[in-house]
Order: C-alpha cells, then sequence, then structure tokens
C-alpha cells in the first residue's frame, strides 16, 4: 500500500475474454497496480431490468486479483442502458428548449428524476453486496464525472425546494434576484422554473442559483450512493471533470469525498496545465490524499486535434500531480477502444498493440513509479490564488460590459505567473482561513460577498499584501451590484472608487512601460496611491496601505511580463529556477524538481531517474534538498 | 409647457421607499420634469390575477407631482408577469421551430391570443381609471418597444384572417406568393401556417406577408389600449425601437399615436446614427411633435462593449435629436439597477451615485436644456432618402444573388454622405407625395411597386433629380420579379436594361477614379448614357433625361467619397460646413449648431452655451442666423 | 432518337397560357426538344385529396408534341401539397431533436410514412394511367433530388426492421456498432432509434448505419413508383443529386434506374467540377447511357454568390458532360421563376426575357448540339480512383483526429491532378473488379472492409500500382478500428505498420522538394522503403514491391503539384495536353477535344465547331483522331 497508484480505466467488456489475458501480462509488465472497472458497463451488468449478469465482472475481478492488480470499481450510472429511458421517458434530460433527449450516447438522465435516483441506488446496493469484499477491491468510483444538466418538471420541483431552504421565503427570493426588474416578481412558488428558453435575457441570479442547485442535486445523488457503498469499508470517491460548463463546485464537494480524484485533460500550455490541475486538486483536498484518475494516454488535444504527445511527457505531466501529492497516474484508457465514439481518444495500449512508442513508455514509466514511494507530506504554501466556481458561473451571465472578461483566462494567467517564478500556490476560497498566507491574489473575481470581503480585509489589516486584479468585488452573492463606487465590496480596502469601466479595443500604454488591454477603469482614489498610470494621468495600479499591510489594485489587463512585474513590485520573490525547470518543495525536505526541457540541467539533477527527466531529493531518501 | 422634457425611465419599485427621497432631489438639481414610471411593473401591480397593488405606485406619483415632476406613465403590457403564462400556457410566445418560451425575461407573450388581449385591456383600463386624472400625468406610454414574433396557433388564426383581408381570395393569395413554386399552392386557407420550420427556404412573399401581419396585429394591440386610455384627455404614445428583426412599420404606426416616440441606441458613428434616428423619427411624424423616449445614459453599445460617451456627448446627441424637432430628450434609465438582466446598463445615476462623472453631466444638461424652449417649426428639406420597412423586409429573403446587399448599409451611406454635406434629409416612403422635394436618392430598394415607380416617374418628368442605387426595383409587393430587363419597375425611367447581376468578391475599377464593390451588372442603354464605366467599357453610372428632369442608375456600390461624387455630380451643392459641425435649419430661421469636434469653431458660435457645445441662432431669441 | 437531348425544367404551371405560346416558340429556336415538366406539380394536379385537374397538363403535353418536344415527365412526390401534411401530420418530417416540420418549403415528407408512401403511388398511378401512351413521352423522372432525412417513429420502426435485415441478431448488431461502449448495449430490438439528439456525441456505426438505411428506404420509394411506371414502356429514372449531407448511395441506385441521371452545380474551379460529376456519372453507369438532367443555366454558386457563367461555358461544360457518355444537356430551368424561393436561380429564358445574352447562348447552343449524334461507345480508363460513399460518411463521424480531414478534397485532388494530366479516370468501387486497370488512387478512403483490402491486394499482386493517401484503410464497414499497426486494412500490402498520427497545424518541409499539410504518420518500415522523408528522417511516402505491382502510400497531404510529382514517380505518364485543353479519348478513335482558354489552340482543332470553343473528331464522322 505504501507505493503510488498507476492505471488507467479497464473497459474488458469491450473486448474477447481471450484479450484479457493479454491485458493483465501486459499490465503486470507495465507494472499496473490499479485499474478503474465498469465504468459505463450498466448495459452489459443489467441488460434488462432486473436481470444482471455479473459473470463477467466477476472473472475479471478474480483474474485481476490473481496478478495483484486493486481495482477501482465504478458504480455504472453516469450512462444508464437504452431500456432505461424507454421505461421511463421522464428520467431522460430535457433541454432548456424543451427536447427531451433520447439515449444514444452517455449521460443521457435527469438526475431529479425519482425513477433514476431508484435506480442509481439499486445498481450501487447491487454492486455493493456482491463486490464489497472482494479482495481486489481497493477503492469505490461513483458514477463519473458528475455535471450534466436538466430543466425537466422534475428538476423544477427539485429546484423549488431547494429554493426554499436558500432563501426560506418568496419576499427573500425576490429580494434576491431582483425580480422587480422585467416584471419577474413571484407571487407563488410554483411559479418559478428552471431557466428554460425564454424571449430574451435569462436573470442571472436565476441562473447562477441554478447552477449552484445542480450542484447540489448532483451531490445529492453522489452521498446516496456513497452511502450504500461505505458500509463496504472501501473508501469511495468520483472523478472530478474540469469545465465552465460543469455546474458542479468541486471545492464543496471535496468534503464528501473519502479522496479527491480529477480527470486532467488540460488545454493551452500542457506543463503549466498540469500543474494548474495538480495544484487546484491539491487545494481541495486540504492536505488529505487525492489522485489523478484520468489523463489521456499518448495523445493531448488541441483545436479538435489529437495531437501526440512527446517523447517523456506522460512521465513529466503524471510527476507534476504527484509532486503535489497525488496518489498515483491513472490514464484513460488501458485499451483504445475498437469502435465507439471515442475509438481515436488512444489508450495505453494503442490501436497498434504494445509494440509501440506509447506502449513502451507507459510500462516504463510505470516500472520507474514503482521505485517511488507515495508521498502526501504537504506544500506549506505562502501565496494563495481565489477560487471560487459561484463566481466563475456569475461572470458567465449575460449582459456584461464586455465580451472578452473571462475569470479562468485570469486564473491561468496568475497561475502561470506563479509557476514561471518556481512557486506553488495555493487556491483559496474567498471564505476560506486565509491568515497563514503572505500574498493572495484576486484575479478578475467579480462575485464577493460582503462577509468575504470582510474576510480580504483583515487578512491585509493583519499583515498580507492583496493584489486584486480589474472587475472583481462588483456583485454579491445574488449577482448584486454592491453600490457606491466600484468595486463595492473591496473599495474601502483599495483605497479607491471608480464611476466608469472603459472596455477596449486596442491596448493602452501604462507608466511603467506596462500595456493595458481589454479594459480600463477610471479611478478616483481615497486613500490609495498611483503605483502606474493610463495616459490621462488617472491611475491605472494602485496600492493602499490598510493595518499592517498593502492591498494593490490593476484596474487593467496585463500580459504575463507585466502582472509579474506587478507581483514583484508587490514583493513576490524572484524567480529561483532554471527556465522550464518545475520545483516542486516539501515540508518535509522533499524537493521535486521536473526538467520540462531538452537538455540536461546541471544543479538541480545529477541524473535523469526516470524517462521523463525529473528527479526527486528527498531526505527520508538520503538524497540532499536542492534548490 | 413651453419648455423641453427631460428624465427617463424612473423603476422606484425596484428600489426601497428611502430612495426615492433621493431621487426626487436628485431629479430636481437636474431639472427633471418628466420621468417614464411602470414599464415593466405588471408583477408588482397585479401580483396574482385580479389582485392589485397600487400603492406604492399612488405614493409614486404623488412623490412626484409633489416636486413638479411630470409622468409618462406605461402600461405594463410588455412583460406580463409569471403568474400570467402559467396561467393561460396557450398566450406564451411560440418560436418557428415550434417551442413554446416560458416567462424569465421579458416579452414573453403571444400579441394574437385572447387571454392575454383581455388582460392587457384590464391592466390598461385600471390603470386608466386609477390615473387617469392624476394631476402629474402628462402623457400614455403604451406597451414598450412592441416587436414580438410568435407562430402558434392563435396567430395562424389571426393570419389567415388578416390575409383574407389583403388578398380576397384564395385564387389571388396564390398568385401574389407564387405558389405555383415548389407545390405550395392552397386549396383552402385552412392550410396557411406562420412561416415555420420547414425543411428547406421558406417562400419569401409569405415570409413578407407575415411581417405585415405582425405590424397590423402588433398595432391592434396598441390601438385597444389608445382607445381605452384616449378617453382620459391625456396623449397617448408608444416607443419605437429600431432593428432589422422588428415587425413593425413605424411610418404605419406614426398615424396612431399622439406623440411618435424613438427610443435610440445607434450603432456605429453615434453622431450619425443619432442623426439617422431622428431624420427618420421627425420624417414619420410629418411635422408633428415626436419624442426621444430614451436614449443610453453614460455608455453607448459597440462589439458588445459598454463605451463611456465622451465627455458631451450626452449633450450632444440630445441637441441632434431636439435640432430635428424632438420635444426633449430622455434617457434609459434614471438609476441604474442593482441586480437583473441589465444591471450593467448605466443610468443617470449610476451606481457609483450621483458624485460621478455621469451625474454631473446629466445634471448640467438638464439645466441648460431647462432655457431653451420646444421648437417644431420643421424643415424643409430638398432632398429625400427612400426608406420603406416592406422593401427592407423584402431584401432579408433567402435565396438573393449575393449575401452582402443590404438595405440599412445602402440607407445608412446615403444619410451619412448627406450629414456631413450638412443636409438634412427627410425620409420619404415610395408612395408619399415627393414633389416638394428636388433630389431623392433611392439607396438599394428591392421592392417597388408599380405604382411607387410611377410616383418616381413623376418627381423626375416634373423636374425632380432621381438617383437610384443597384438592386432597386426589381420585385413589386408581392416579391415577384418585374419582368423584362432589370431593374423592370424603373427600367424606362432610367433608360437602361440589365439582363445580368455579377455580385463581386474583389473590388473593380471604375472610371472617373471610382472603385465598385459587393455588385455590377451589365447595363444596356436604352435611352440612358453612360456617366462611368467597367473595364470592359460597359456602363457602370448612367443618367437619362426624362420630362424635365434626370434619373441616375448606379449599379454598383461606391465608398462614401465615391458616393459623394455622384451626388455633386447630380447636383447636390457642395459641403457647407466645417468638418465636425453639424448644422440644422429650420424654416423659421432657427439653425442649431452642434461642434462634435474638441476645437472651438470660430464663425460658427462664439462660445458654447451648452456643455456639448452646441449653439441654437433662431430669430425669436434675437440671435443672427448663420450659415 | 439519334441526336442528343437538350433542354431544361419546364415549369408552365408558374405562368398564364398565353406565355406558353412563345414558350415553345423560343424551345424551337433554341432546338429544345426534352423538357422535363411536373417536378413541384402535385398542389396544381391534385389540389385536394383525391381530386385532380390533369387539364392544363394534357394541354402543354399536347403543345409540346405539336411542336416535336419531348417529355421528360416527373412524378410530382418531391414536394406534397400543404392539404398532404394536415391531413397526415405524421407523414411530415421530424428533425433529430424532435421538430415536426410544416410544409412552405419542399421535401417536407416523410419516406418511411405509410400515408407518404400510398399518396406516392397514387399520383404515381394516376399519371401513368394518364400519359403513359402520350405521344411526347420520352422519359419517367420519378420524384426530385432524393435525400431527406427524418427521425420520427415510422422511421425509428423501418429503421430497426432494415437492421434485422443487415445484423440477423442482436448480438451482430451490439458487435458490429461497439455498444459496449458508453453502455449502449440493447437487449431488445424495440430500444433502437434514429440517431436522435441526444446528451453528447452518437455512436458513429449507428449514424453510418442509418444513412444506409435512409439510401435503401428512399430507394424503396424510387422503385414502388418505377415499376408503377414502367409498365407503360418508357425508361424510368430520377435524377442525382450530390452532397455530403445527402444519404444517398447513388452507385448502388445506378444499377436500379434505366438512365443514370446527374444533376451538376460544381463547386470550386467549375471546369473541373463539371468533369468529376460527369465521371462519376458516367462510372456509376458503367457503360450504360447517362444524361446530365440538370445544370444552372446562366450562372453558377459560389459562396452565396451567383456568378454569370462567361460566354462560351455553358457550352464548354455541357460538352464535357457529352464527351463523358451524357446522351444531352439539360438545363434548371427553361424560365426563370418570377416568384418564389429561387426566383433569382437564372433559367434558359432569364427574366429579361429572349433578347439577353444568356438565351442567345442558350440558343446558339441548342442549334450546334442538334449538329452531333449521341455517343457512348465508352472510355477505356488505365486510371481509377476509388470512390466509395459509405466511406466519406464514416469519415463524417464525431471524434475524429483532426478537423480538416475531408474525404470530398482528397478525391477531388485526385482527380483534378489527373484531368490537368489530360487523364480521364473511372470512379471505381473498392470492392469492383478494378482488373483493367493500370492504377488505382486511393484517396484518404477511412473505411475499407477486409473483403475490399483483399481485392485491392490482389490488385497489386497482379502487376498495377496503387497510391494510397493517408487517414485510409483504418476501419472496417462497422467504423470498427482494424487493430494492429495502421491502416490496418493494407498494412501488409503497404509493407508498413504505423502507430502514431500527428495532425499538423502549420506545413512540415518533406524530403524531395514537397511539403506536408494537415496530417502526418510515424511510419515503421516493414517490407517497404522510404520514398520521401520527414524532417526527422522518418519515412512520409513509402512503396512496397507486392507480386508483381508495387503499393504506395503517402502519410501526409500534398499540394497537386506534390501529388501530381507523386504520380509520375509512381508511373503516371507526363501531361500530354496544352494547358486548359480537355481531351476525352474513347475506344472507338473519337476525341472531344474542350478548349478552356480563351485562346485558339493550334494543333488541336483547327477551327471551334461550337461557340464554346470545343472540336469533336470522329472516325465515324470521317474526322481525324488526334492527340
Amino acid at each position: 500500500m505504501a507505493g503510488l497508484r498507476y492505471g488507467g480505466d479497464y473497459n474488458p467488456e469491450q473486448w474477447p475474454e481471450e484479450v484479457w489475458q493479454e491485458d493483465v501480462a501486459l499490465m503486470r509488465e507495465a507494472a499496473v497496480n490499479l485499474v478503474t472497472v465498469g465504468v459505463f458497463s450498466w448495459s452489459r451488468l443489467e441488460p434488462a431490468p432486473g436481470e444482471y449478469d455479473f459473470g463477467w465482472l466477476d472473472r475479471v475481478l478474480d483474474l485481476l486479483d490473481a496478478n495483484d492488480i486493486q481495482v477501482n470499481l465504478a458504480t455504472p450510472t453516469a450512462s444508464p442502458p437504452p431500456w432505461f429511458g424507454l421505461a421511463h421517458p421522464d428520467a431522460l434530460t430535457v433541454t432548456a428548449d424543451g427536447v427531451r433527449l433520447t439515449h444514444g450516447s452517455r449521460d443521457t438522465y435527469c438526475a431529479s428524476a425519482p425513477p433514476y435516483r431508484a435506480a442509481a441506488r439499486r445498481i450501487a446496493t447491487t454492486l455493493a453486496d456482491r463486490y464489497g469484499k472482494h479482495p481486489a477491491l481497493a477503492l469505490w468510483h461513483v458514477h463519473n464525472e458528475y455535471g450534466t444538466w436538466c430543466h425537466c418538471d422534475h428538476v423544477a420541483t427539485a429546484f423549488r425546494t431547494w429554493l426554499t431552504h436558500r432563501h426560506g421565503t418568496l419576499t427573500a427570493l425576490n429580494d434576491a434576484w431582483t425580480t422587480s426588474f422585467w416584471s419577474q416578481h413571484y407571487s407563488d412558488w410554483s411559479q418559478i422554473t428552471p431557466p428554460r428558453k425564454t424571449q430574451y435575457l435569462p436573470n442571472p441570479a436565476q441562473a447562477l442559483d441554478f447552477r449552484r442547485f445542480l450542484s447540489d442535486e448532483m451531490l445529492a445523488c453522489y452521498r446516496e450512493q456513497r452511502d450504500i457503498l461505505r458500509p463496504t469499508g472501501v473508501p469511495v470517491t468520483t472523478n472530478f471533470v474540469f469545465g465552465g460548463w460543469v455546474p458542479v463546485d468541486h471545492r464543496r464537494w471535496a468534503e464528501e469525498v473519502d479522496l479527491v480524484a480529477i480527470d486532467d485533460y488540460p488545454s493551452g500550455n500542457p506543463e503549466e496545465g498540469s500543474a494548474f490541475a495538480a495544484d487546484l486538486a491539491r487545494s481541495w483536498a486540504r492536505g488529505r490524499p487525492w489522485l489523478l484518475m484520468e489523463q489521456a494516454a499518448g495523445v493531448r488535444y488541441s483545436g479538435g486535434r489529437m495531437i501526440p504527445k512527446p517523447p517523456g511527457a506522460m512521465a513529466r505531466h503524471s510527476l507534476q500531480h504527484i509532486a503535489r501529492g497525488s496518489q498515483g497516474a491513472m490514464f484513460f484508457q488501458w485499451r483504445a477502444s475498437r469502435g465507439g465514439t471515442e475509438q481515436w481518444h488512444h489508450g495505453m495500449v494503442p490501436h497498434a498493440g504494445p509494440n509501440s512508442r506509447t506502449f513502451h513508455e507507459i510500462s516504463a514509466l510505470g516500472r520507474a513509479l514503482a521505485e517511488l514511494p507515495r508521498h502526501t507530506p504537504g506544500i506549506a504554501a505562502k501565496v494563495a490564488i481565489l477560487w471560487d466556481y459561484e463566481a466563475w458561473w456569475a461572470q458567465q451571465s449575460p449582459g456584461l460590459p464586455a465580451p472578452d472578461l473571462d475569470y479562468l483566462n485570469s486564473v491561468r494567467q496568475a497561475h502561470r505567473v506563479l509557476w514561471r517564478h518556481g512557486i506553488t500556490p495555493d487556491f483559496a476560497h474567498p471564505s476560506d482561513d486565509i491568515s497563514p498566507y503572505e500574498m493572495i491574489l484576486v484575479p478578475s473575481l467579480y462575485l464577493i460577498s460582503a462577509e468575504s470581503a470582510a474576510n480580504l480585509t483583515g487578512f491585509v489589516r493583519a499583515g498580507g499584501t492583496l493584489i486584486v486584479s480589474y472587475f472583481s468585488g462588483l456583485v454579491d452573492e445574488h449577482c448584486r451590484v454592491h453600490l457606491g463606487g466600484h468595486p463595492g465590496a473591496l473599495r474601502d480596502l483599495l483605497g479607491i472608487s471608480v464611476d466608469e469601466f472603459c472596455p477596449l479595443t486596442e491596448p493602452v500604454p501604462l507608466t511603467m512601460g506596462l500595456t493595458g488591454t481589454i479594459w480600463t477603469e477610471h479611478i478616483r482614489l481615497t486613500s490609495a496611491d498611483a503605483f502606474a498610470a493610463y495616459p490621462d494621468r488617472t491611475p491605472a495600479i494602485t496600492r493602499n496601505r490598510h493595518g499592517a499591510g498593502t492591498a494593490w489594485y490593476l484596474s487593467t489587463n496585463l500580459d504575463d511580463d507585466g502582472y509579474a512585474a506587478l507581483l514583484t513590485a508587490a514583493g513576490l520573490p524572484a524567480a529561483i529556477t532554471p527556465p522550464g525547470v518545475e520545483i516542486v518543495r516539501h515540508r518535509d525536505g522533499t524537493v521535486y524538481a521536473i526538467n520540462h526541457t531538452a537538455d540536461t540541467i546541471s544543479g538541480i539533477a545529477p541524473e535523469p531517474l526516470l524517462p521523463g527527466g525529473f528527479a526527486v531529493f528527498n531526505d527520508l531518501c538520503h538524497r540532499p534538498a536542492q534548490t
């Protein structure tokens, strides 16, 4: 149990049984020790209502067990079989424009539909009963990538119930949603629906509450299954998938899983993307174990293209996660599918078979990781970036003052600049205890509640450095503007007041050699002073002493170098790693150094230990920690 | 009553009553004398069917009255409350593909649904009864921005009735719609539907008649309310909104309102856009009073961005309207909303409050306008541009020979070139009495009836100058091609015949140093001569003496300078104003001069009277008129 | 009967009868001898259910007969009248997202709906009875451009029946469709639906089978009518329309028509496009007669624009078809429609009337063609390009590794390069007898069955030259990957094995001065040798001796010159015609030479015989054949 997890999604039901023998032989060759089984197998486990076929799964688990490969057994509830929707058409997804979807892909179900919930509980119970004590079982994996929207009447009913808990009274809801605008005042709970297709733009507060509701509703689905599975004594999790369209608040869900698990399909620079995903997962896990449960074998996705990962990339990306506390590295999927929609998504064993670069790398990586211990001692981050799903969702409202305001871009820039500086930041929620940090970055956090604003104020007062970017702190938890000069929630803390925004279509030069894009604001200084200015000499970047700390405000968008210069001015230490080398330090002295360049970096690692060109220096391993 | 109207939409129902006191104090500071109340307040006035709550509105009107602020009281029928659609699902909008919309935005109703019509009459009657004699009441504002499409069965029924009035017999309809094409012949009125989603492209004549029907159907809605409100003795209007998607013929509606009122949210160059909107409104009003009822406070909209209006712009744009006969300048809205979809749309009092550039300008503008009298003596335009909604709608048909034919672009160019020349043109309908004009511009007027063509011919015969642009006069009022050489309706008048069009993807050089884009034609001269030619020496621009006048034809698209050169060649006087200075002359000698530049213009105005940098010279005011 | 067919779609029902007299006079002037009548006339023939009005059609056919113009009489089943859908709403098209379409365009029906089938049989029977012996009748034209999708319950039922015939057992279907992926296993036939709107991407095998089904279902519609019409003794056909969205396998349909007939609306270079369409039709006809039944009169379509055909183009394009065996040249349509959706689609008689360039050319062309005999002796092609609709459809699957893989582009390039070389290739199906050819081009043929692969292997073994382009031979007839190294179906034949693809966003230089775009592969040579290489020295183009022949593989996309160089290296003779001159040779010695340039080409034709600048040299005509 001390070693790292290594493996991937294994779908033996897609293959004749004679292939299984080759599978386990190759798994052993690659030092695979954990595979995820059964994710989309409902239609094979329960081919007709109440008729089960577990024989094949029995044989798979026994075969794996006989080969010392453990199992992450999934409940198959992410994709009900065709018979399910035909028996329960009211449990199929309905789009915002009223189209009831048909089976034929995956994820076609409604999380609020009682027949779906009952069927999900039933299959989970059956699996718990049958496999709860199987010697191969190491982990329960509930469902897959929760994130399905539905707008049907079941959802409407559940949404209303959820709203009564959230708002208490209709009066409170009408106030929170500002329903006096456009004649949307509700005089009865029954008048409230999900945000279905309507004549023009929807109410942003309703849209935000609907996302919160969907997150909680799917969490209830998860909890139901978890509570069925937990009595087996095996830990339970589900894999988090990241995306702007996913109505799931993973930070809140993290409290409900025994092991935070993520899927990572990075966009943009894959190295920074991996670090970003791993830092998010690590932050959600709050020092507890977590696991990279899916990453792509062999290829990455970019602009609709499947681009081969260069030699060593699978190892380097896996290590980025492990360095941040992942208990292993898992892939989607073991063997590339022969047919089906994702037949070109590659596998640890590609279509070409084991005699392929991909499998050779997979195999070498597995054997190398087998030499490493699991390691979760934690990282003592001094810098945090504020991350809040609700703020992200609120920033997807219609009717914002500019089309290129993008919370994720701002967050990714903040993380990227720190990553290039060799700093491993935490992601903190605005309501978290942030007193341990020295510096907090607030990249375009549109929504901040009064309570969170007070939290940030306390942080600065106690000596912290806060760096707030444009389009932050404008609305409260109900998408209502904090009145008075902007940014209302942080105005006093920042010592400024803004009465006008000016979106840009062309860059604008600032003093200090900086350049602003996307956005500018007309700042009036109340107690802050100007650090950089626009061509009309009005302030562009301000700083305000508050208590023992300083609150900076950046009223425009900078490029990475400009943002880095701002952080440096605010006290961030200069970069401490050679370019392309990623350093992750742990409290216990362990240092992971990952060389993303093609060169041998002297002074960091005398020689690469693993195919990806990385080294681990650990006191426990009696190797000297280095900087 | 002699002064200008100044104010905006006032939505006190969005605010606690303690804010109202500040509102009226600020209104007085800004010399506001008219506010539009109640536009989207149905759900607050009638929170449940038949249950009314007028207390708040009573208090608002009394408060305004006590502060000498008059009220433009709206009927709230543009946005029924949530309960309405639930009680009458058949009165909710249905899209062309059959989706019945849900409340949750605004404008979700069907103008043909009897329950909607009854509910609208009921609330209008209730308001008339309660407030018809209120001392603050100055104007009734019916609904808001009529322009909603619906394709439901109520609409189908009403459409059929309308068609029987328009066409009389099925035979006439089949002929008008050319239903022999693609087997669309109707053998019974019941077979006719709105243009719902069908397999491929729709029938253009059906689509055009459907827009005409929608315009008439919504006009019937308006008339019902107007006839309920008129007995109060207070004038009645509704605000016209401009857009290619709006199925409303404002020229015809103008005859039904006591005061033409428009909303103006200009795109492109905002100064030219304001002049364009004001000239349209003035032309629709035909010498009667009219009013700019909405313009954006503080910002303009461009490419999804809300761009601050530069200092003085609100004043200059307001004056452009007033110079053309608007009885005042109104804004959307008084106080920027705290929540709701349009929370970022700015207000006369922005989120930052009265201590803001926007409110300072609003306040200065109101006080300055209070010094000016209302002025509607009229402008004696010598030049008219033909404007016809039906031709615009017809040019939105599928299957035209090129994708970049754009009526509005052509009209805007004609207007823009005149505006830069210091000429204030009328917009005339092709069937209007056009004998007062010296020059008529016909920019890409696809649809011209035989009667209108005769009207234009009479104009030229009597000595007028007609300048017709490409893609004009091709189809009749039923979208049927005028046969023979193109442009069939104007062929003899122009002295040419065209048998081939050639859309362009690249510019083509003409003689006279001109350049053609988008479109060319193969012209055969019958009685015209060539003014400019294509590289193959065929005519590009022609002129034809006809009776005492001249008819020009431009068979391609020119840039602004080229079009201006053509107008000059056709007899338009050279530009008479300094660049950036807009001059509007009235019959009574009043001259409005608006300086859109940042410079002081000598010779126009010795000093700016108002923040926007404009001056009014008026004999009545004993100031000399200038050119 | 010996002469060529000349004419077009004639829609007299759109015109008053007085126009008909001018029509036939002009037809005689233009030597028109065949017109297509009745294509969209159902609503005029049967204005109400069971009520017929044949008077007008009687008069039309008699008038044509009296003027020696023969008739291609259409059944009007492509566009049921408005009354039909109202009487049988279950026979209207349903989209994938469940919208039932409304009449108002054309083609709004469901091919699987029993009421539609019955109505279609009834009108066909009525026409056969009434006109089967009419002296003007020369050809029956069933329907128009079959190609309509529907997803309704009638379709679901028919699809299931079709699937039982195709797959036999559910087990076989589950295996073929790889339903073990994403829990799509079917346990009962009733669970299978058309690929309706679902949550995410659909199953590619299901989508492919659905296209096959639609092709067969519409073929059944055609056969029903054909079998009603054939007893009249007049040949029966239907016009094939070409497009990626058309679910019709014209190669298979060609066996069911008495005369292959196509519509040709070329995109891209219109000369190459015409040659491409004509070579496809000729190949589908397999030596039997065929007919160009529609081409655009006067204009071509490009980017939404209707561009005039330059002088001579109608003649040259017509001759390209005739040179390849078309029995004539027909246009859409005789007289440009006055109204309706396609009123701008031009006609042989345009809106401007007969005094127009278009009609002058039409008339001259007709008189010139009257001098030519029909000619179907055949072309003995040495080179074939593989063409398979199923492979095209399969390549439209979601989830491919790159977005710019485009089968049609690859095929068009192969054809274009041959055409420029003066070579007239056949299009062969992978399962055809290909032994007569010397060289076979396989442009990006994604789907190849094992049987077809064996066929290609036999071809090479016997001495043939095979040139396979990237992204070929990857999946079988059920869209399942041929396992092992790619391209699985052809791996041994090509002597290579590929385990990784790398889509490109930038061009990559190859050796031999070539440049690759779109795509590259990582090739391992097994028995082939490298002909050209990538910058990393891995093979880019390979050749493998196999038996008496050679199999080439091109693993990237080349430009036309590069592809031509490859073909030359593989043994294609150098270009043998002057640039711009198209040569088509027949077994009997006839040579058609078509001069697409504006110059007189010496040595080819002493003088142009026809307006389009082409010449026919034919032994039968006692003119010397030339090269």
